[in-house]
């Protein structure tokens, strides 16, 4: 795809894909504070499980920087790098990476070896998309025959998402490079529309066949024998197989298993939390009301706008990750 | 509510509240052709299955003034008759109300009879309406206990949809009106979005509290524990008990029932068409791709928009009509 980068660190700055613009506008941010980084993590211009384990390690090594510049003191430094993995709560990934980071800065690390290790993981979540991605086509096609395969995804898991191929939408890329796909439907992923802005933005760029659904059609349409299979990414799964995704997830995974498809989880490691027993622990992101009621609903009028929704493990066939398949009761923690 | 007429017969003219402008601009259509019946309907500016039976029926008084004007012969006047009951194909109430008024018209009644026979259509979609509110409120306190009850909801079935109550948002109203209701969570009803547009307006209009939620989330939050019963009504219900209504309900079905609530469809007698053995021979119309694409998503891309699903009699706790409530199991064809 010839855009700019989704995710890059130049000249001591992170430069990254503006994700609120598209699919109308392609433009990139430069953050070179981490009040911006966290001003473009909460808007959403930077977003995706994976890409927010990369951004908050890139933003450590951003904040080493701005605090160089400024005159930082250690617990200055060290509030402003836990502000950045505060920014979102439900994405493991985010907090995870910081953590990661951070400790060698905590060690008394060199701002070079900061940024390298920032690097490093940056390169490293791209390498584990296509394994991820090839791994969960080789499992498809192994559950469903040899295609060509029509799969129905939610939200946005794809090289914006995640760098690389992606985890869900790379899943599916695997599949098409394999000549193994028939086409793809995406939920359009109300309220802010990342299936119908950049899932099908990414699917156009890659000439990959695809229909646009809303959200509260998609179980009739698993019901109706339209998709072989259903594959989605992951902000977190808790030691029991719960799986934390963006509201709507739950809707797919229900109908799936009533319609009797697979339906599967592609993510990384990383997302994989074992400090979190269970689904019912994950914290959920509660966002604005106007994210859901403008411009439609009445003045005024309230609404429930959580960002993610919990899938019980019994509901998941299966989690395919960098390094192996999970499979429904495969589980440590339960079922 | 303090509002112009839904749906009125005047001066020989329909005058109808234009549901497309709602809820920033409260407006009302005057229409005294069978072309402008037909794009007020397709248009959505009247809508709801009971309604568009009302409005069928007013549109055969409207077509023989239409047909006195211009001259026209029995075969035109009754092909203009057929364009209203085709102009959306999936509630049965059009086509039949349309067909009965057309009856007279075919016998040779006179001018004044029709248009009093079309005027009882009107009058008795209002008083049904308030029969399946009051029932469907007394069966949901039988089920759930004394409340005050917390009712999810799809669409909109209130007075714009119905007249008088309505029909799921009567049992609502009904609930209010005994000091049974906690509040209402209410779909936003993709891709037209009656629900925020509508539903909310009306709620609002009433004083009855409310919260918007999207399509995708509302499983989620029925897994949640969030509602006590879901209820929706219906565009036509088979000789089978399989349900046609708005597209997104099959979803909260399928959530109604893992999570053990009351799933109620409430819709009128002229609802159930026993001409339809099963949900698969009811014709689901298929709208406009850019309902769903536009203008998030990026040029050209293309949509699937069934504007109906079809909830399986198995997943319907029961269906509460101006007689009578039809439990699951009840019905003479088939489970």
């Amino acid at each position: 795809m010839d855009y700019p980068d989704v995710l890059a660190w130049r000249d001591g700055q992170i430069e990254a894909l503006d994700q609120t613009a598209l699919p109308h506008l392609v433009r990139s941010l430069r953050i070179s504070t981490v009040d911006e980084l966290v001003q473009a993590i909460t808007s959403l211009a930077i977003r995706g499980a994976p890409v927010l384990g990369a951004a908050g390690a890139l933003g450590v090594a951003l904040a080493v920087r701005q605090g160089r510049r400024e005159g930082w003191d250690g617990p200055r430094l060290a509030a402003e790098i836990e502000r950045i993995a505060a920014a979102r709560p439900t994405a493991v990934n985010l907090g995870r990476e910081v953590a990661a980071v951070g400790a060698l800065v905590d060690r008394g690390g060199a701002t070079g070896d900061v940024e390298a290790a920032a690097l490093a993981v940056l390169d490293a979540t791209a390498v584990t998309s296509y394994q991820i991605s090839e791994r969960g086509a080789a499992y498809l096609l192994q559950e469903c025959g040899e295609g060509p395969l029509r799969v129905h995804t939610h939200c946005n898991t794809g090289s914006l998402a995640c760098l690389g191929w992606g985890t869900a939408l790379g899943v599916i890329r695997a599949l098409h490079a394999q000549g193994a796909l028939s086409h793809v439907i995406v939920d359009e992923t109300r309220p802010l529309l990342q299936g119908a802005r950049l899932t099908c933005w990414e699917l156009g760029q890659l000439g990959i066949e695809h229909q646009l659904a809303c959200d509260g059609a998609a179980p009739f349409l698993i019901s109706q024998g339209r998709a072989d299979a259903v594959v989605v990414g992951a902000d977190r799964i808790a030691a029991n197989g719960d799986v934390a995704n963006k509201i709507g997830t739950y809707s797919l995974a229900l109908a799936a298993r009533q319609a009797g498809i697979p339906f599967l989880v592609a993510a990384p490691e990383s997302t994989l939390d074992r400090a979190t027993p269970t689904g019912t622990a994950i914290p959920i992101e509660q966002r604005a009301d106007e994210e859901v009621t403008a411009p439609a609903a009445p003045a005024g009028t309230r609404a429930v706008n959580l960002a993610f929704d919990v899938t019980p493990a019994e509901l998941v066939t299966a989690v395919v990750t960098e390094d192996r398949v999970i499979r429904r009761g495969e589980w440590p923690g339960g079922q």
